[in-house]
């Protein structure tokens, strides 16, 4: 399952070091508690919707840019898992051959000179 | 301030409606109460980032397309707000001709036959 807040956490992290700022000037700016806007970027906790309005002006960047990229993170990542599923899919569709039918199996003495 | 909840509830409804569905329906489909689902399509409740996903799998939708739908949502609001921020500073950085400085005011007396 895909989660919106570990990839807006995501986004919000990178954002944030991309200008080059600290948690706490961010945290300060956008008036979130520390521990609260640090639990956020990890996908901890869920932000509001006043919240990531606030965290989204203290970043100067409009929600529908954060938005934007949160979409295209959520891509990829369903994406990879539509992958997984067919390759797993296949896995168990596909008869693997542990042990050929009609040849010998590991272990047999096919030709022995004794 | 543009409400992150807000616009997510209206693509949902959105989405729900395009495919003909009751919200019981998908309320069933996505095992979450009909009540709770019914008070974010309306932007009332924030809905977690399981049950968002929830909701995306009952609509047979891709998370990636609803958060892009909401992000264009949102930046269509955006901009009408910038418009309205616009429009308002003009207002009060023109000065507006309510009483000429050096004319008469209405209600004065400029001739009078008296």
């Amino acid at each position: 399952m895909v989660l919106f807040r570990r990839l807006l956490g995501e986004v919000l992290r990178t954002q944030r070091m991309r200008q080059g700022r600290t948690l706490r000037q961010v945290s300060a700016d956008a008036r979130v508690s520390l521990g609260y806007i640090s639990e956020i970027e990890r996908g901890q906790k869920e932000a509001s919707s006043e919240l990531l309005a606030s965290i989204c002006s203290a970043l100067d960047v409009p929600l529908s840019e954060i938005l934007s990229e949160v979409s295209d993170a959520v891509a990829l990542e369903e994406a990879a898992m539509a992958v997984a599923i067919e390759d797993a899919t296949a896995l168990s569709t596909t008869s693997i051959p542990t042990a050929p039918v009609d040849g010998p199996r590991s272990g047999d003495v096919v030709a022995s000179a004794a």
